[in-house]
């Protein structure tokens, strides 16, 4: 199974693909869309949304897990990543019925055992599972393979998390 | 010069198509794209968007004209109708770059001269500018219809309204 994670956000969202056998696990690719400040919001809002069309298209996953907004600094700022978190699930949505969902604390009781884990420890994990040599960067990378994991934990549990 | 007007929302998204000489303005037609409570998020997003897709492909506009979001009861509903506001962006931004953003102040102060009028004045004034026999329904419609007659009424002063 090939599963895209993302980590929705406006400036830069964090993408990973991790491969899962039901055991062992294998990190494909990860990184981050960008969009720079100063270019028109428009622009940026279809960056995003073409940027996930294509890895979907590149890496076809069977599933895609998201991390779950949660709060936002205000209700501007959440006016704007609900749209770039909206701007990629539709492009997922194009492409499969398998979206998922996972909250802050899931992932980090997935990855680490313990749901208020720091991230310190959460990427700590993340490197150890997948063998990575240093701790993956930036930041929003890292929760995106994160994401990934907890999905390919999930089991048959997974079905719960499909996004409503 | 044919406007598309949108008024932003997750369930109902009002939209309006007016054509106007310069001097006159006609109404040309409008709804609301509607999406169902209990549908899965991503596929309500998806409808929005193909929605707005559909109407720039019908009526060909060569502007659209957004009323902007200010607020929101809270965060998490700031998320989601951010996320369908995003979602008629990108169609838009798909199709030109002729998009402009009025303030529901700066749409108030167009259509009725006050600011600060009251809904039923707006909607009035609509009915009256646009020689309509009825006040426009739902809401939404009528917010989508009066953010066009701003976007017709501003002019060469429209420029400083594109969005950013």
């Amino acid at each position: 199974m090939i599963v895209l994670g993302i980590d929705p956000g406006y400036a830069l969202m964090g993408w990973s693909v991790v491969e899962s056998d039901g055991s062992r696990m294998k990190l494909v690719n990860y990184g981050c869309i960008e969009t720079k400040a100063g270019v028109p919001m428009p622009d940026r809002l279809r960056t995003l949304q073409l940027g996930i069309r294509d890895l979907l298209s590149i890496y076809k996953p069977d599933d895609v897990a998201f991390e779950e907004l949660f709060f936002a600094r205000n209700v501007t700022t959440a006016l704007m990543v609900g749209a770039a978190r909206g701007a990629a699930i539709i492009a997922a949505a194009e492409y499969t019925r398998n979206l998922y969902e996972y909250t802050p604390m899931q992932i980090k009781q997935a990855v680490t055992g313990y749901g208020k884990a720091d991230k310190k420890q959460v990427q700590q994990m993340v490197k150890l599972l997948l063998k990575m040599d240093e701790i993956p960067k930036p930041d929003d990378a890292a929760d995106a393979i994160a994401c990934a994991i907890t999905h390919c934990q999930a089991g048959a549990a997974r079905e719960q998390f499909l996004m409503k």
